[in-house]
């Protein structure tokens, strides 16, 4: 079975007899085998948590950048292919910029991700900004606009959804079960931060420090932690 | 079989022996895995009804979108590829703006929907718009125009037909019947939104809410209903 | 000998070592499959006839067009894929309107006929128009010009024959001997008819009514038939 | 042995370990099925002579065109894929019509020979008027230029000889032998439409009638023989 | 091993593990298929000869051209595809003619061997005027310049040696051989005609006439003999 | 295993079933092959120091560079196909150029690293800069900017990492060992030269020579080391 | 194991599993089948000598250049394909003269090989002047500019290193081991000119004469040796 499936792989966007397309799907394991992202929206704003995996004490922590932003008013944490992601948040920053400049007002956090998305879907096209292959990346969107705070999730396919909270990566499955029995959506920022920082300690097997875990937030403005920001948020666990 | 089948999907837009396109049977498979989408005409105007799969609490339902608007006059259904829909969606948009600022009248329905099967015959041939492969996806096209209101179906083949009730995806065969059991063209519009809902009860396993299903009219003009309006119809069963 | 085959199909357009083109091949068993459909010439003008295959009660029987309108003095009767059938013919009429236009006249109905098999022959070419495949489709063209009735066959080589009399899709085999055995040149558009409605009515497997069967005439000028002309038709069997 | 030869037919125009061309090859087969021509040159000019073919009593023998005119002063027999011959056919016509324009005189045979023959060699370059494969059609050219008259004999290689007379087609072994014993240079054109007519008449294993051969001459113009006079050669046999 | 040599011809122009590109060796195969060609350079000019394997009596001698010339000082025998030689001799026919209108003053010979072979490298690079795969021919140049007469040989890689004397095809290797006993620099022009029939005449394996050879000289300007005059070559013998 | 895993190679940039990109992999296994350089950040500067496996006497050891300046005010070391490390760094010399000529300040070494790593992500995308392949190299970029010195990692991915010390190529396994133990941030420029050179000498397997290593520091602009101010650092040792 | 390494030849430039470039090391091969070629720098200039391989004694020994001038103060010594190398020095000819021209001084020896090298490493990269494949050749690269005499190597990957002296092709390997043996850098150019044809006469396997080795010098203009200049060595063996 195993063979027949590498016959649909050399199309890189096609149908196999069963209607699924297996680039889009492998892809979707390279993020399986990604590090922890975890989104929360609040009434307040968005927080982003990520794990870092700096794997060696002579990394600098801070050049491992695993949340980034797009706008004033979005940001993204990332799990995947990390180079792959920076495409497509470069990509996303043109846009915002294009819009903020056309239109004298922000993009709207929707739009943005369409934007994203539509490159996103059009892999194996030829065209001149699209890949040959799927990007190898799931992004979690946080954004603030004039409907007030949003947070969405986007998948190799081009696919996107707005989520109360989410998490992406090799850690996700557990992730997701702990945000369902902690979430609700009357939480304050502060406890989103705090949940979203227990929920990561459970994934990164060892002690959460402010070198191998990143928080940003999106209230009303993007914000990234600094290393003491994130000990505060740490000692309140 | 397997085997030799295999051999055809290579060369995307290419005939086996028997005659056959392959990825687009294929499309058509992936389709078959995709939520139940439902339309029915009446005199007064087209209903369309869709199961909204919302897999986890903690999505947001609303940006779950199965039913689109085309145009003030067009609104449409999907099953199957949702990021393949919205493509051809806003291709079908353009168009449509495009028609109504050069002729200064609204594009009729049939014309909207041939321009989104002439883009979806045309996969695999290079062209800027064109995919790469069949578009993995099934519409149900609801309008009204001149010649009062219709419904229109498409299949990645580029292929429509004109329907007086319809449905698309996983669970269109037992509604199919269903429909050839309770459709009579002299049903209201209210009756209309009832045998649709009915319909996708039984289809959706769990229980009916303004959560997990939607429902629009294009009667004359789309209308996406509002939660209470979806529930003011299940009320109704 | 059914693997070696298949390494031809590849290629899309090259020869096998017996010196066959398997992609033809292959587009005209997908036309074996398609519905049947049959066109006479006589003295008056000439008649097709279609069987529509309507699948379900819901659908809409005039939105199932196997004969279509190329000029005010051409029309065509296809079996096939209706999609691919549908671009033909759109090419078509852009030839016949260029050729009023730029002459005065109405284009001659062998030029049509070239014009679409020029189409047909230069399939896998990478040209802007034709497809990556041959089109899955045969045509019955009947026409009124100078020199009187005439009707072209076409298959998806790209070669044509003029006919008195011919019969395309899954019925064709026995429907050309029936024709053989009752038509002449001197036979009546009458007769014509009920020859070729007969005919189909062997084919087509359950009652003949104006839902499951569609005629037009070009005689001089194209007319499709309303429901009542059919019924007309059906009642003289 | 089989298997080894098809790997070579995927790139289109590659050689084989033994140094041949197999798609040139495989087009030669297509002729072998094809239909029998035979051309002979007298002094008073050349005389073309094709067995139709035409399979059904229903069709149109004169749509049947298996000779054609190039210009004025030059016709052509075909053999193998007609819808490839009228492409090549197509090509000299502009190219003749071209060079009278240019240089105010008829182009040579030579040139327009050499000019088809450059067409069928760049097969599989992708040029924009170049096919993908090879021209599957072999041509006999006949011609009266300043030199007088002419035949001139082409294969799917691009490759042509000048000859005195010439058979090509399924028929084309026993017809070639049948010219050597009856051809000479001093015999008339009406001796040699006599001596193409008996040698078709072994091959075409019916009865030969106007309505299943066609002849021509070019002498000095090109003349394609009306049903009544090919009538009159039939009854010299 | 015959087996893995035939994964190499895909990529047309690639090298095997054993660093030989296995298209041009193939093509070097599809010569030593060719007829027989000679040629001799003497102090007063060069000598070219060729067998024209004529298959049929019904053949006309002089449109089998194995000889052609390229400018007044410069001709050329070939031995392999006669239409990849056309396209080879018709490219160095506008290369010496710019060359001429340019510079006022002949191209050398060496200067056109070179851009026959720059063409004939560039095989499968997807150029303008460059095939697919390698030019299936050898060529011997004959020619004369202000450097005196001088004798080229070139074969399918492009690259090209000068030469004393010359033979390439199918009984090259017997040729060869005759030529290293025969010939020496001081030889007349006329003894160079009679050694390079000689040695044709143990090729032919019939009677040689005028009919089945080509002789030509560059001494200083290109002639191609009359059949007399080859005639007259023969009764030396 | 071995099997499958080659069947992803084709797609140049396409996902295996777990999610891997192989080519990518593969570059990274022709790095380990590569020869050993070493990099260490200091408060005054960087130090670079590479093995240059001069493997002949008769070879000029200084053109075996291996570490190149990029811009006054950053250099590189590398490891892995010297000839793609070239490519590289002329597009990253281009870059600092344009970046000074239009701002008139020098580029920041993470915008060159930025610049560099988007090169080698999008091989297999057809651009005109990009390789048909990854480019097989690793670079060690280190320079001085306004936020003082920096050293950064590339890989084939076109991902990077800013690090304090860092091995890359066949040795790189026990040299960021030795780096870990040896190195910490408070060391001396003067240091981190014997440190490098220290765990080189290890690696290179001889005696350690000015022929055999070169050293480069940017403090704070480009040095390339003299064989005399190599030497001396030897005999710190 | 050779079966696996088959699969990675079709990608002409793509990495196998051990971080390989097959192609490259295809071409490596052909020129381990090419003549030997040998180079030495010394204080006075560099002496260039190659075997000459006249396979037959009707050759003109002076056509077979395997040695050639690229610029006034550049030449090179070839081994591998003789046509590659002939683009590849064309190449540097336009380069070396573009030099001239736009900056009034000649090009470095250095600037000269890596434009060389650039052109040999974009293979397969579809560029109007890159090859489909790796060019078959190296070269031995001998110059004088303002930094004295230099030598430079060359390979099909586009690698380059400076030599003192250096063998390539079939003999590289015995002749190397004499260079080391007998170089030293103070040997005079006459010196070097022996000991170049001493070690070539062990390696051409019979009586070395003007006839079958060529010699250069760079001393600093490049010039050839006359045959009489090479007898001249030839006898101080």
């Amino acid at each position: 079975m195993f063979l027949t499936r590498t016959e649909y792989d050399r199309g890189v966007n096609t149908f196999s007899p069963e209607g699924r397309l297996f680039q889009v799907e492998y892809a979707i394991e390279a993020i399986k085998l990604g590090s922890t992202a975890i989104g929360l929206k609040t009434k307040e704003g968005v927080v982003l948590a990520v794990e870092k995996r700096v794997t060696s004490p002579l990394l600098e922590p801070s050049s491992v950048e695993k949340i980034m932003e797009i706008d004033e008013h979005i940001g993204c944490a990332m799990s995947g292919l990390i180079a792959d992601a920076r495409t497509l948040v470069e990509h996303a920053r043109v846009e915002t910029q294009n819009h903020s400049f056309s239109y004298g007002e922000p993009m709207s956090v929707e739009s943005t991700t369409q934007a994203l998305c539509d490159l996103a879907l059009r892999f194996g096209e030829g065209d001149e900004e699209s890949m040959s292959r799927p990007f190898g990346v799931s992004l979690l969107i946080a954004g603030h606009d004039e409907n007030g705070p949003s947070l969405y999730y986007t998948d190799p396919s081009g696919t996107f959804w707005q989520c109360d909270a989410k998490a992406i990566g090799s850690g996700s499955e557990g992730a997701d079960s702990s945000l369902q029995e902690q979430y609700n959506r009357d939480i304050s920022l502060q406890e989103a931060e705090t949940i979203a920082l227990s929920i990561l300690k459970q994934v990164v097997e060892e002690k959460v420090t402010p070198n191998n875990v990143d928080i940003a937030k999106v209230a009303p403005t993007y914000h990234l932690y600094s290393p003491s920001e994130v000990e505060a948020v740490i000692n309140r666990l």
